[in-house]
């Protein structure tokens, strides 16, 4: 049997999604499945051929992954032929110093993968939990990693250091980077669009966000560092605060530590600062005064981040929006260029507000651009690369 | 007896510097003192009149500031009639939300001021402490204190704002930033040079660091924000750090909160990222690539904020350097100088090795300036405004 299938896994906080694509030599997308835990029962939500399907899941602890799986492989082999699966890509969080590319995912990059658990402790372990359960329920079929963290890596060495004790720095805790694989997706599209060579700085906004400085293709900088906190507010996570407010909420008589975790993932950013919802379309359409406040302390850090990014690359000349908010939400992106006129930055309203590819105003010294992102695409790609044995790869390709 | 003298006491974390102001319609400084920590015995070295003393001090426990504090003031009597003092101006590092100005320390204001201590438990308890000591030695003399943070109070409260929960902030958890004094001065000097109304952004770089974006002569938002951590590297705290790093520290098996306060307080920055030295000036001399980096991260991370201050003000006009390596430190400026050339800075270079007020390029887009700071100077102006009943006062001058 011609096995000419590449899958795609891709685990969120409240998702995973799944991509099916034909082996060609550009992967092509065939069809998707997200297993979706935010009601109950979990649903499968599939899309083949055109055609939308929901299957309910029996399955419903999140902790069986082995179980959940099986039934949404189950499920969706009644619309593909899974057994034709070449191999199945993971988008894998954390792949610390040792992964600059793709990695197939042998016994000794596991273990490395396993390694980093402690480095990404909200986000990494559902990786592994689903990598070893496609082991378990699929054993023949070769499965690759792919890394958020992989496209930095080309950063400078010392962008990378924060102004901590040396011996720190050298046991890991050091600037990382995430949302390599949007980033990398960007980058290729830049470059199709003949801005290969630019200085550019790329906002992907969605329940997470980062920026990300590039040049020539490559990552220089980025606003996210050891952890998926850093930066600018999200949905639910502050970005930046200031390292004495933990040192105070946690000391005597505050704060646990489980207490504070808490609110930096889960209780901050959108979410906090409006204390209405961590989505920024509720926020948009709200006449509280609170929501306002969220979304004007929102631009304003991406605002500001755009141009501390500016200083690493010594100018700007494209500005991109990517991901859910980047991508369709046009009253944000007016109020970060509002505030980045200054630099050069100027929208075209119509083209803004219509999503359009170039919302630059004509003439504008920076060009600003929206790019829908593809994660999976990249994913994809670099399962291929692997599977013909072709990848840039990770050492221990065991 | 005329009493005609001002004194102004600012505790920093090895000295505690005294200043001798005559009471005219401005300030005019006649000499100072500074007792010095740093050597066994502690020594209090004076200047008065041109002349300089040093006299060591048998009083050698620090928490004893009651002793200290009369031995310094017996020494200093012999030079110049301290009976003669009307006011002692206090430098207060926090007034919370309270103070937007100087205030006159009767007990309301004092308990105020010692309430405080709880959001900077490192450098309000000896604030506290000297105030106390000098109420004990010289009840009958009137106390002032100027505060640190009471510059920003005119930010825009959006500025101030984390993306915390709200009730968090509610209870205090926001910028306040600091500096405020030397900030102060910064802008009363800029007004003389005719550039009252410029958008600017002050880099006070000290063994403390900070920088702070002005316009109309007001603070607009600073890198400084709830406590002295935050922002740029100084010379052993590290600026702004992933939150995630601290909780990754703190984590299973990990280190203690104190261990974590102390890395943050007194081991990094320069000295964290040298390994070799807190002090800028011997890590220039050095020829060791560590001290290379450390320079190099301190000075991405100065051009780093003062564009992402640029985005609040939306544009520069001038750029400042102050204090200690701002001051005489013309490598330092020189490469922050280079990282923002795409933002309009150009120094001249003769100007700049001579630390000469205007070290900018002919028809640089920014004006850069190297402005001496002089905190003092605002503690005895505002003792002085207190003790004629004329200052903005805080609530409380009971």
């Amino acid at each position: 049997m011609t096995r000419d299938l590449i899958v795609t896994v891709n685990p969120g906080s409240s998702t995973i999604k799944m991509g099916l694509f034909r082996a060609e030599d550009v992967p092509l997308r065939i069809g998707s499945a997200t297993i979706d835990f935010r009601g109950a029962p979990f649903a499968l939500r599939a899309e083949f051929g055109g055609e939308r399907h929901v299957h309910p899941l029996a399955a419903a602890d999140r902790g069986d992954m082995v179980a959940l799986l099986r039934e949404a492989l189950g499920q969706m082999a009644r619309h593909v032929d899974l057994d034709r699966t070449a191999i199945i890509g993971n988008r894998v969080v954390h792949g610390g110093d040792l992964f600059a590319g793709p990695a197939p995912i042998g016994d000794e990059v596991f273990a490395r993968i396993r390694d980093f658990e402690r480095l990404a402790p909200l986000h990494q372990p559902q990786c592994v939990q689903l990598i070893e359960a496609i082991r378990r329920l699929r054993p023949e079929v070769m499965q690759s990693a792919s890394f958020d963290t992989a496209f930095h890596m080309m950063q400078e060495p010392i962008e990378r250091r924060y102004a901590i004790p040396r011996h720190l720095h050298d046991q890991g805790l050091k600037r990382y980077g995430f949302h390599g694989l949007s980033y990398a997706w960007i980058a290729r599209r830049l470059a199709e669009l003949g801005a290969g060579g630019a200085r550019v700085v790329a906002a992907h906004l969605g329940s997470g966000a980062s920026l990300c400085a590039m040049s020539g293709g490559l990552s220089r900088a980025s606003s996210m560092g050891f952890s998926t906190l850093e930066g600018i507010p999200m949905a639910t996570r502050p970005g930046s605060v200031d390292p004495g407010l933990l040192l105070h909420l946690l000391g005597p008589g505050g704060w646990s530590l489980g207490e504070v975790e808490r609110m930096l993932y889960h209780e901050s950013g959108l979410l906090g600062l409006s204390g209405i919802s961590a989505d920024s379309r509720e926020l948009l359409a709200s006449t509280r005064p609170e929501a306002a406040e969220a979304i004007e302390v929102f631009t304003r850090r991406i605002a500001g981040e755009v141009a501390r990014l500016g200083s690493v690359l010594g100018g700007i000349d494209v500005l991109v929006f990517t991901a859910g908010i980047g991508e369709n939400q046009p009253q944000i992106r007016a109020a970060v260029a509002e505030r980045l006129a200054w630099l050069g930055v100027e929208l075209d309203a119509a083209a803004n507000a219509g999503n359009a590819l170039r919302i630059g105003a004509e003439g504008a010294r920076i060009d600003t651009l929206v790019i829908p992102t593809d994660e999976e695409q990249i994913i994809a790609e670099e399962a291929l690369a692997i599977l013909r044995g072709a990848g840039p790869g990770g050492p221990g390709r065991g």
